[in-house]
């Protein structure tokens, strides 16, 4: 099994619902740092996973989306905790969209799992992975 | 699957006994800065793994039974080698308990398996993982 | 000149006024790491900079009166841009003052400076360092 | 499952054949820090996963013999990319050899499974992981 | 004293010429992390040490000239080793002239001093630092 | 001026006296990761601050010194505080002998001052630095 990972950020602000949540029920923020793992069995024609190029621009394109917003403004996120967790999702959701409208090009159809990690600061990451239906 | 990770760390002495453990046969110590990772397949109703705060405070306080002390003094090492392996094998049993004694929450229940992992220098690591029963 | 460093970490919304800040004009946050050195010529007479423990309590402080808060909503910021450098500088002051009023100990008035570093991600940081008059 | 992970680097010089590489056709280097993790499901008698000074040892000499070099001269690689994936595959490979010559000790044959990790950048990396048969 | 830091990287092969650098005299290359800080007295009219998007498309802009290059085949480096400390100084140099060309924009002339640091490894890192006359 | 840091560690066993070190006062261990910093006004005929192989092995020869000990047995530590602030201290001056010596070879006589920073922890770290007399 191979791997390649890419590294961006992005900047947002959000308060949360539930008692669980103690301060951050308060509208605050974050930094999130996001790896991105794309995953295949083999790799193609030119020896890579995934063109490593495409796979930046289409990670910087996912997050250009929710940065510099305050999440409880927009409107899909409505009724939603948008917690690390759910972040992680949203954005291997995109990803995977984008895989499959060909942004990251022919070959990474074959990718067959993804992996996205969102750091929130010196000790505390979450993470959203899954197989590629 | 949904991840998070908490960081905490704590300060041990202790020896080996082995010939493979070299120079470490003697008495000497190390920072261990410890992740700990808990892992499962849905989100709880507040879109979480588990409660960030009760988790931290359950790793500080297994951490805090070990912290400050000379291992090779504590009457259950006995015998045994504390290793960096040994060491995460134990961390992850301890908080099983912590979340099977309702520690982390009733949510925390469905926290299918964790990994704890102590970094012990910037050159080497190790780690336990498995199922929780 | 010994330097001691101790770390800790908050996360704030807040947004900028002024072009130069492109989008980070509209409500949005960061999660600050952030790093205070305390530095002094000799060490104390048992034999340290300054008492590490008081000094993490005087930063965790420090930090909770911003922690989990959206600071375009406090009152003593009205009308500034809480830039990553102003923050730095906040923070600072406010540590001086936790010195001078005796809270990291009486051994802490001989720190003869300090520099408080912010970082908002994998790639940017701000800090903000001073005499101690 | 138990996992220790060593950490070593190596700097070289290649070049890529193919459009999906862009300005990385041209000659270029990079320098590689490379992470191998060691797992297997139980620990032998002495504690641990594998003998972590062997384990370091036999990584510095596969590395040696790829650091500081031009990897385009070099006549196993001709008519082949060296990407960063295949070079994780190249460095498992090796390892996985030492292992079955005993360079890393009786015990390590108990080695299940292993992982090579290459960090490019800041922002990139690429691992290879595989069952050892 | 304020300082902003923003970071970037760059691949880039070549060779050393004289004893003291060993194998590293061959053909090899290196990825070096850069970090360039500005520093200056007081905070502009928005808060702020340097425009943070001019600053780091400075720095990419300035590292684009060296990058996926071998710096043994680019003329204005004949005959000069391209060390670490070497390349940190040039890219400060550049750097400055960005700056007095208002690539940083106005406020940037008051900038006092800049460090370039470039990281080339988990083990090692040069750096070059002076005042901006 | 110039700036080379190469990084090295070492895992220690000790204890404080003082109730300022509260818990610490046990015997207890710590890994520290030291990083060395040579400081010159120029670089040599070489391009370079110091032969980074030397200093690199006149570290690692001043930490075997210390690494795997129980300081508190160590005869010339008797009665002395063995705080991070005093091994950073105890590093530099033992590295200032190398240099002094010849270890670090006839250019580094140029290096006009030093920074020794032992990290103890992802929170905290201690440093000293002077002039080289």
């Amino acid at each position: 099994m191979y791997t390649v990972c890419v590294r961006d950020h992005m900047m947002i602000a959000h308060s949360f619902t539930g008692e669980v949540f103690g301060p951050a029920q308060r509208l605050h923020g974050a930094t999130y740092v996001v790896d991105v793992e794309f995953r295949r069995a083999e790799l193609d024609a030119d020896g890579i996973v995934v063109d490593i190029g495409l796979a930046a621009a289409a990670l910087r394109d996912t997050l250009a989306a929710l940065n510099y917003r305050n999440l409880d403004a927009e409107a899909e996120f409505s009724g939603r905790n948008t917690t690390t967790e759910f972040l992680a999702r949203l954005v291997f959701g995109r990803l995977q969209q984008a895989i499959r409208a060909g942004a990251l090009g022919a070959s990474a159809t074959a990718v067959g799992s993804m992996r996205v990690t969102l750091h929130e600061s010196h000790v505390a990451w979450a993470a959203y992975e899954s197989e590629l239906a």
